[in-house]
């Protein structure tokens, strides 16, 4: 479509979300400054498969598997060419600025966070064992998860309340103190979310069935209560301290636009299990930020850049993980990469670690942050490149913090 | 209802599930041996609420809230009373031995599980770290709890396939193993499901509120591969040990039905912070026992029993604590007690306690044990008194390990 080459949201990206047509949810895809409304595309004929384009959300669309995307992505790309077979039905592009911001593009069924990014691991073990090992034995022999709470995922542009809860007592055996969080963080990290009828119980997903069941990607912010952690997680794992929000991007990119972001995955020392091992190119090239509007000012900062490509799990290792036993997948779970930070100061995917632990403030637009204060606004941004050379961008992910409701 | 009373499933009780009729999957309410199609009822225009009794689950029910809720209990009441005002519609009472077993009564939305039995802390402490405080320090002052899967949660009778995971290596640096779990457990516990429409985010659920957030309770087998959980829960808690199946009885017994049963909670020891404060009787004196079928034997022998009168955290603290942080709730939510155990030998909620971390074996229908084999059948019951005298009997929780998918 014209206008939409250069923009990220060209021919090459062909992200899914749910816009709000005539007061109704609609899957859509995003092309340009433009969503094209699949049910308006379905009702006029010109799309495969009869029933999900008039699901409210996009669960449907994910259980058809990975033939039917494959189809309506062919379909769409038809229908957005300049030379396609077809055209859009009048009033089926919708420009983005006349429709409410997209909603929640799918429930999320189950949500797993990984922790799976060598260096945000050995950066948060050196600042909570500082004496020993950063790395916990397991950490290189399997990708290190934990279940979140699905029905507090909220798409972005979602304002966040500060979370309240108890914290570490001043000395031991006194009372909690029980509060706003005074180390509220965030996390900047990928998700991928599953698609197909579901797995049978007891059985488990190959890595190399992975591409499969992967509907595709989205940037996720992994807001996180530094304080309320620390006093709860031992010994089952964090809780309050994520369980108050986690935001996702509102489009979510098709695992095909990102083919010419594929590169190998770093080495793995040493050598995992066989259930682990994956071949091909399934680590992503994306280029991610996080940028933060502090209170008060208008400014915007990007605070960390760093690259997705190093991450040592990948996704098919991650979803061989979670279904080694015999666990069941679904449409719409998402699992989350973990942060996403780099080797080098600048790269950290959260605040805990770009300021040493809260110990090393850092100027964000002239102002002087730890951790978030209520008013500040956080976004993420990620990109790459796509198989025609335009940019693919995925759907930026953006929060502002309230006070406590 | 004539025959119901003493059977468990009398008019002081009536649970909700779903019975599969005429290939359709119906709410219902079990009376003695029969099952009531709550469909058949509203068509016959005998129920209040148009919507929630056509839809194939009890969410919708759920999501009705506490006074659609009182008003059903009552309105069902009176079809089954000898002395009601009405009578049941033609057909509309089920023998439960003429259809399937009840199907799963609700998707769960998301699954905590909790750790709230003082006892089974402390034996789970002295077994994992035997030379400290079994309890850690945040223990007596918050419920801790985690999240698990809720897309595998199953209705009791579905079989529980082994679970294959890796491992603790044999040695440091050594390559973790990867098989069939050894240590395949059991967690007897009881659970709690949300209903209502959801709370908004950023808005705790006061604990003094828990009664009109409850719609009724199930028994819980949180099933448990200590081997794997041992290798991979640092440090962000149970995953893979837990997340390949949790079985819950097929019919929830209304928070209504345990009125009888409600006993003050036990004192806790050091005062809880202001928002876990409740006043009332809000522990329940329920009995609760866990028996095993072993492989290659038809005799069930049943091998520990065990009060929930004395958990240390009780459901209104859990469901404050849970959203304290702003979490938002929603019908079809599963908050779990934890394994439930007392302080005498025999009264433990887990093979790992009933056996010390299995090394001492017992003997089970004159088959040594020390966690399940291939072919065990665990059963967990639980009952209580009901108002007018006659016993409540939870849904039981029955499940046969087979080897790995």
């Amino acid at each position: 479509m014209a206008g939409a080459d250069g923009s990220g949201y060209g021919l090459s990206h062909l992200p899914y979300g749910v816009v709000m047509v005539d007061g109704h949810p609609v899957p859509a895809v995003r092309i340009g400054d433009h969503a094209l409304d699949l049910r308006a595309c379905h009702r006029a004929g010109l799309l495969p498969g009869v029933v999900w384009a008039e699901h409210v959300d996009l669960t449907m669309l994910m259980m058809e598997g990975a033939d039917v995307w494959a189809g309506v992505r062919a379909a769409v790309t038809d229908l957005l060419s300049e030379d396609g077979s077809q055209r859009p039905p009048d009033g089926a592009l919708v420009p983005l600025a006349d429709v409410a911001a997209p909603t929640m593009p799918f429930t999320v069924a189950d949500y797993v966070d990984f922790y799976s990014s060598l260096h945000h691991a050995t950066n948060l073990g050196r600042l909570f064992r500082p004496d020993s090992d950063p790395l916990l034995p397991n950490w290189r022999h399997l990708p290190v998860g934990y279940h979140g709470r699905a029905g507090t995922v909220v798409v972005s542009g979602t304002p966040i309340h500060r979370p309240v809860g108890q914290q570490r007592p001043p000395q031991p055996g006194a009372a909690p103190p029980v509060g706003p969080s005074e180390r509220l963080d965030i996390e900047l990290e990928v998700g991928f979310v599953t698609g197909g009828l579901g797995t049978p119980l007891g059985t488990a997903v190959p890595a190399s069935a992975a591409g499969d069941h992967i509907f595709g990607i989205v940037l996720v912010n992994d807001w996180s209560a530094r304080d309320i952690q620390a006093w709860e997680y031992q010994p089952l794992g964090p809780f309050l301290g994520k369980s108050f929000a986690t935001s996702i991007g509102p489009w979510i990119t098709p695992l095909a636009a990102l083919e010419a972001a594929r590169v190998a995955p770093p080495e793995q020392d040493p050598p995992v299990s066989d259930y682990l091992r994956v071949d091909g190119k399934w680590s992503f090239d994306l280029s991610l930020e996080v940028a933060i509007t502090p209170a008060g000012t208008t400014t915007e900062e990007v605070i960390s850049r760093v690259s997705f490509a190093d991450m040592y799990w990948t996704m098919p290792q991650q979803l061989a993980h979670a279904t080694v036993n015999g666990a069941t997948i679904r449409a719409g779970d998402l699992f989350a990469s973990g942060t996403v930070s780099g080797p080098e100061r600048g790269t950290e995917g959260s605040l805990i670690e770009l300021t040493m632990g809260g110990r090393e403030p850092i100027t964000i637009a002239g102002v002087e942050r730890t951790f978030l204060q209520d008013g500040d606004t956080v976004t993420l941004r990620g990109s790459c490149e796509g198989v025609d050379g335009q940019p693919v961008v995925l759907a930026e992910v953006t929060g502002t913090i309230l006070p406590p409701g």
